[in-house]
């Protein structure tokens, strides 16, 4: 943390937190923040402010933030903007810490939401007291078990630390993440930034041991902002992986009416972000891919991949795809073929890829891999086609009768619990990065696999930009170190 | 069809099956196979060909072709390459019309396969049969219902044909579709093609009219192929959706490997799709996803892209994405704004895109978005964030209980079903596409919306994508049209 930045603790790790604006009518934004709170059995204590109402979600409910019988660390404000200046005023007056405002009406809508902006910051910053957006969609903290969200999610909780300038990428981020397995350290939607800025986000993520990954979904940035100093700093430590929008025309005008008018070129943060260090996603939900390779897996020491595929069509695709990502497919050595040849029938293709030409056996299959993955020549790995989709097997249940149906699904359930312990094993062993591709629509299965802690995609495409981005970072880390041992 | 073009309908709507290899062992190929079939309730006559059974998945089973009580029209071999040849003798002299070859083992092996892949298609030929394969997965054909398919899945009826030059993939394409509620009415795994060639194929799906569109997964092509003026006959009459890969080096090496030797340059072979008109798909599932657009939507008439999102943010990388495509996300004329002030909160943003502003009545959402289709100088329409994911509101779920959880569900399921009628209504009134996309990984709800025959996506990058090369294809058929009109 650099020494001018603030302690944003009480954001992410209040003892309490009150609702302003909570209620009990279950259309509105006051009530769904309560209840997600509730829901997700936020450790701390919670107190629902509303002059008009007595009872929230069964709590108490309190009229003013004075009337709350101790010292609040955080609270959340769900009011008309006009409202909001005077709620300020009096969670300064009574030693609130930090203030969530969820509400919008302000620098987005034009010159007088501006101006309200600028009175909230003022009053804020005057009482010392941090201000999160507004125009926000809040914040969650998997240490404290908090969910101060707008919409009704529960977050899975992990290792990734995720900041987003637009709250409905970054709670469907949270969405879609926790479906398939991936868990969050901690979330914020930085709103309209009146005070606390992406950056302070970022250096305080980059000081705190459980965040390992930290996200980062941006159009646009701040005047004056020294974007590449701070990131270049935290990306020698953890790896910041980064979704710039805003990237076209059509793009910054539409995100100019979104966020609020940001200043900057978009080339001129496009170049800082690549100067940073950071790493670069090229779709929204590729920062979740990108996040579970940097979480589960070593760098790769150089960029030969070596691939093992059930089919030889994606074998092809995947050379198609390291080729064209920069990413080199050697041969395999003597050495490795040997091997293989005494695992793979006769007419196997003594190649890289290797195909299991129609290997049924799986016993064999990770003995396969293994050989691939101990090779000398080769950084990082490709498996395709390993985990087989728990549906897998349709007519011949069709045939036999729910009770096979069960068999088999326990069947391949079973094989995928195998194959992931061999990964993991193997990663461990050689400490080269394992990427496993299911090729299934499957969603249960492949949470299955993000779960046990292996990295796991759909698509070949996905994997392969997942381990170049490694490679990439990889390569970057080695500079910065020569560099500086010079 | 060509005047030259050979009748395939004996591979496609057979009115017998025999299957030489068929076996009750449940892990060779020729007991799945049989699976397959009864399972999916083919429509014709099955006769197991095994000499040494005498039940298969119960049904009597003949020792030899010859057995057979009646002239069989398809032949399904999966039997050890050496014993191929003898079979395909076998099947010529009891007038058999066309033959799959399940097998491996022949040019994809080496000199000794290539030399028995000639013979067997020499005597195929001589004998006037056609011959799938070698070195195939099969077929499907939803006419007669028949699923002649190597892994065991039931494809999903519907009007997609698919040829792949790659067993895996198509049968993965098949699986993965089907999945997803994309129906299919022809497939070919084309193998080696030793006899029936890729083009071949195509003519065939072309003059077919059950077959709505036609895709092709290929690695290379063979010598002297008159590819564009075949496929640019085609793309007159029905969208071509192609996806090329072996277009690295490492990717070209890896195809050899695969499917046998495939000559000609792979930049000569781009060239020729590029000139045929076929539409290009950037991933190899990317087919599925342009075949959706071009089956349950008219093409568009122009570049013009409205966009209305529930989210901001989407609707930044929405424009991003159109930009890059080559599309334009064009302002809102005057009397659109006017109609949408009427249904928005002052505060909305007056642009393309339209920001439902969290809009949650579900009643003036499809208003806002018909005024955007309606609208003269729009071409072709986003809808983002509409379709609720049926595990939405996790948080109150679990405060209310199971009672409201289902009643959750229900109204998330009723709220989509409204929606997908409404923007069914608005494509049919308007005749402009409507893309829609759902931002969510829960298949369930995906696939209800796709069965319904309404374009929708799980990412914004895959809808722009869709409507662009929906454009370039209308784009190129006017300009046809036009020359012709010369």
């Amino acid at each position: 943390m650099s020494k001018t930045s603030r302690d944003l603790s009480p954001i992410f790790e209040p003892k309490s937190v009150a609702l302003i604006g909570a209620t009990g009518n279950p259309l509105k934004y006051g009530s769904i923040i309560t209840a997600n709170i509730l829901a997700n059995e936020y450790k701390g204590r919670i107190y629902p402010i509303n002059p008009s109402e007595e009872k929230v979600w069964g709590l108490k409910v309190y009229p003013r933030i004075r009337d709350v019988p101790e010292e609040v660390d955080l609270v959340d404000i769900a009011r008309p903007a006009e409202a909001v200046p005077e709620h300020i005023e009096e969670c300064v007056e009574s030693n609130v810490k930090a203030a969530i405002v969820i509400s919008g009406g302000f620098k987005e809508t034009g010159k007088e939401g501006e101006e309200r902006e600028k009175e909230i910051a003022r009053i804020a910053r005057k009482g010392g007291m941090l201000l999160v957006g507004p125009n926000t969609m809040g914040i969650y903290s998997a240490k404290v078990s908090l969910s101060a969200l707008m919409p009704p999610i529960l977050p899975k909780p992990g290792e990734i630390s995720l900041i987003s300038q637009s709250g409905n990428i970054g709670t469907n981020l949270l969405a879609f993440g926790s479906a398939q397995g991936i868990g969050f350290n901690k979330f914020v939607s930085s709103g309209n930034e009146a005070d606390v800025t992406i950056l302070e986000y970022m250096e305080y993520f980059a000081q705190d041991p459980a965040s390992k990954v930290i996200l980062l979904y941006t159009e646009g940035l701040r005047e004056g902002s020294n974007f590449v100093d701070v990131v270049k700093r935290i990306t020698e430590e953890k790896p910041v992986i980064v979704y710039k929008s805003a990237v076209s025309k059509a793009g910054a005008s539409a995100a100019k009416s979104h966020c609020g008018a940001l200043a900057g070129s978009s080339k001129i943060y496009e170049a800082a972000i690549k100067q940073s260090g950071a790493i670069r996603a090229s779709t929204v939900n590729g920062m979740l891919d990108l996040a579970v390779g940097f979480l589960y897996l070593p760098l790769p020491k150089g960029n030969r991949v070596g691939i093992v595929t059930w089919g030889g069509g994606y074998g092809v695709i995947a050379s198609d795809s390291c080729e064209l990502s920069g990413l080199e497919v050697p041969a395999l050595s003597p050495e490795t073929i040997q091997k293989i040849d005494q695992l793979l029938p006769s007419y196997w293709s003594r190649g890289n890829p290797v195909d299991l030409v129609g290997l049924i056996n799986r016993e064999v299959q990770p003995k396969v891999l293994e050989e691939v993955v101990k090779a000398d020549n080769i950084d990082m790995i490709i498996a395709s086609g390993f985990i087989l989709s728990s549906s897998i097997g349709s007519s011949l249940y069709k045939l036999l009768g729910r009770e096979q149906e069960d068999a088999g699904k326990n069947w391949a359930a079973s094989g995928t619990k195998i194959i992931v312990n061999d990964i993991k094993t193997m990663v461990d062993k050689y400490h080269k990065p394992i990427v496993a591709v299911t090729l299934t629509t499957d969603s249960s299965t492949l949470k299955n696999v993000i779960e046990s802690r292996v990295s796991a995609y759909s698509t070949l495409e996905t994997a392969v930009e997942v381990l170049a981005k490694m490679h990439e970072y990889q390569k970057k880390l080695k500079k910065e170190k020569e560099y500086k041992l010079e």
